[in-house]
């Protein structure tokens, strides 16, 4: 076992009924037993209790006074999350008595526990791999049906496995270059048929291909499908965006502990995430289009898959004029979706006769009236967003990769293993071949961690955990 | 035990790494056993398991999709919290997981729980008492070792033992009275002494009265010191109150389940919670000094044991002749401590010379040049604070009232009590007497629930509670 202090952290967020206290390491029940005192038939310390109970009794500080009375779980190595002797101090949720309980603990003996140090040390010790440490964080962040089945499917080894069978294959091939190799001065001699080296490494190269294709669909629902509102400054915009937010304002939640440094707007519609994307208003088109303002909000339209074009209905025509010519060209290869906001005071207005022929159109455009303030057409828009968002179903066993870590490890094996079939395809010596094996063999070994992982890397994944996971 | 349904809820906050769900009631089991699937070397049902042991294992849904791997926490009545069947299933902290753990449950038979309702069941199975139950949300929102010290007090029984010596002194005076009573045809028979009589009324006297005394302490330490900080709009009244709340702000946190609907802000210094109140500034003097705004402001320094005066340094003279003739009238009976704002940019004054006479001033006045922008005199502001806060310290076993409900209830039995002290001193007749003390017994017994407790009563003092407790 990887040998180290006592932690300690709290695992709960501040506020709720109960606060949860964890402690890992070799002296996790000797330092509890120092401030922990049981009531009822069995006295005995924590230490002297078997693994998987419950103890309930007090916290008394050095003063003997009670902080908490509270309930012990205890966990022995190597059967407990981390791998190592822990306990769980369940108190009542007050950040003044969790704080307290921390600070004995402190002076007992343990050490404040880091971001994801309990998660980092379950790794250390063989309890999961690399991989599956991340999907912790990514589970914890979970906030749709779709994230949480990628998060959970990979914590409980589905991309292990799936790198796994990779890996066994690649081994397979390159000891048959190998040992080929090893008989090269025997010219007359090829053990591995060159056919069946392509076919194996085409194999292989279609499955990284594949998962490294995932990960634009991972990446969307993990993040949420990106989404442009665009339009003139009076258009409706921030209505709009207003009345979407606030028809599932609940679901939306902060996000700990996973990589987005920005949190920007985001909503749930049937288990997809839309990420809304802030672009300024564009006041006054004629005389400012050239602006750097617009010409921000235009490049800004390039990282979302969907425009919302929100057209004042009332000067449907003009402001349709205006921004055509701009718009059109950037939506070629995303779903356009022009909304003519205000439509209840244009009762009678025919809203596609306002727009260009059909050829001037980018390919994927619909159209639809609403009405932002009074929220007419919102459901239907909903619907149109669900649509044009076009995610594959996640199922349970499915292998999405949703890391952006991942996906750069997966991107260099697969140069790897494109130059390895070029190398095959053109004849290159068996031992340079081979070189490029062994770096494809590396690069997925990255993922889960499984050679060689330094500090500096294992600083990078945690960091981004929050503190008691 | 107290018949009824099975109850389940999320008994932490969102956001932690950590989220427990609470289920209590005669199917905790029988209900968690339909979504629960352990792992490892015992697959026993949580029904066929001992009482405080944990269960590893999977949360599976309809679909048999992992919804989590969870650890499950078995209590069995009467020796858990509620006193019924209760189980605490540990999940990874994802409001989604959560969310779908609480669906499954509720789908598979549970009723998501009200607020409190754990602790309600608690009182009605005969777990604690209602002063106790109360405990429970006071100990939860506790921010000082004070409050803290109060709370856990009151949780362990404190406060209902010394209630009960108090009914037991009552119920002997009640048991001489009555005596008397039934010897009353007999005129020569007089078992109780009536100086005996006086003399235990007035021990019982004084014992309730300093427990309503003892509110205002438990209340301002609850609920803070109220510090009104007056002064005219530019003496530099709101960059005071942020240096003051920034010194301390991650002590300062929201409070939940308790009674205090509006949050004002709190500064905790050295354990002791100050609650600034907001007043309006004091614009242009001379003109609206007789305006509604100001009138407002004035009142407003009624509610608080200290005021705050922020003079601004570079205009003392006039701000000084401006207000004192306002201000110090309202102070009399409270702690004036006038801040001579912006002191940095007038070193060389001698501001004690800008006082009117000592006879003019109230009597409790302190004065200290400061400057709120530069942070200067901010510590020495806050040691005066803590010095003119002047509560006395709490200790582990001393009692404080700190809840209204109790103060109303004992404040009724003080007049109950001094209704029978005069009865006694006017020879009121013994029956007439005797009536006095079930009231004031009746008055007592409300605090602890014991006697008679209507539903209203119990959805009063629950409703403030936080889900999940």
């Amino acid at each position: 076992m990887y040998a180290q202090d006592t932690i300690c952290a709290i695992a709960t967020a501040p506020g709720g009924a109960i606060g949860i206290i964890r402690v890992s390491g070799p002296k996790a029940f000797n330092i509890t037993d120092r401030i922990f005192h049981p009531i009822g038939p069995t006295t005995a310390p924590l230490s002297a209790r078997d693994a998987y109970t419950l103890a309930y009794g007090r916290i008394l500080n050095e003063k003997e006074e009670t902080v908490d009375e509270v309930l012990v779980s205890l966990f022995k190595a190597p059967h407990s999350y981390t791998g190592e002797d822990s306990v769980e101090i369940s108190c009542h949720g007050s950040s003044y008595i969790l704080q307290q309980v921390v600070q004995l603990l402190i002076r007992q003996g343990c050490r404040a526990a880091g971001p994801g140090e309990f998660t980092q040390r379950a790794f250390l010790n063989g309890k999961m791999d690399l991989s599956q440490a991340e999907a912790v964080a990514d589970l914890i962040a979970s906030s749709s049906a779709a994230t949480h089945r990628m998060a959970m499917n990979q914590m409980r080894g589905g991309f292990s496995r799936e790198l796994s069978a990779l890996r066994d294959k690649l081994l397979h091939l390159t000891s048959l270059m190998e040992l080929e190799l090893d008989f090269s001065d025997h010219e007359e001699l090829e053990f591995a048929d060159r056919n069946e080296l392509s076919a194996l490494t085409e194999e292989i190269e279609q499955v990284i291909h594949r998962l490294t294709q995932s990960f634009s669909v991972g990446n969307a629902l993990k993040n949420g499908i990106p989404v442009a509102i665009v339009g003139e400054t009076n258009a409706g915009k921030s209505t709009l965006l207003n009345t979407l937010l606030n028809e599932d304002k609940a679901i939306v939640s902060d996000i700990h502990g996973t990589t987005r440094d920005v949190i920007e707007d985001t909503v749930n519609l049937q288990g997809i995430t839309f990420r809304f994307i802030d672009t300024a208003g564009i006041r006054d088109t004629h005389d400012t289009i050239e602006s750097i303002g617009i010409a921000r909000s235009f490049q800004k339209m390039e990282q979302a898959n969907i425009i919302l074009w929100v057209v004042d209905g009332t000067q449907a025509q003009t402001q349709m004029e205006a921004l055509s010519s701009r718009i059109f060209p950037l939506c070629l290869d995303k779903r356009l979706i022009i909304l003519f906001n205000k439509a209840d005071q244009m009762p009678d207005t025919d809203w596609v006769h306002l727009l260009p022929t059909p050829m001037a159109l980018p390919q994927k455009t619909e159209i639809l009236p609403i009405s932002a303030k009074e929220k007419t057409g919102i459901s239907r828009l909903q619907s149109i967003l669900v649509e044009a968002a076009a995610l594959p179903e996640i199922n349970s066993g499915d292998i999405v990769v949703t890391n952006l870590r991942h996906y750069e490890a997966l991107s260099r094996a697969l140069d790897d293993i494109r130059r390895v079939q070029d190398g095959l395809h053109t004849h290159l010596p068996n031992d340079l071949v081979s070189q490029d094996l062994r770096e494809c063999l590396f690069h997925l070994a990255e993922i889960t961690g499984g050679e060689i992982t330094t500090d500096e890397v294992l600083g990078n994944i945690f960091k981004n955990f929050c503190i008691g996971k």
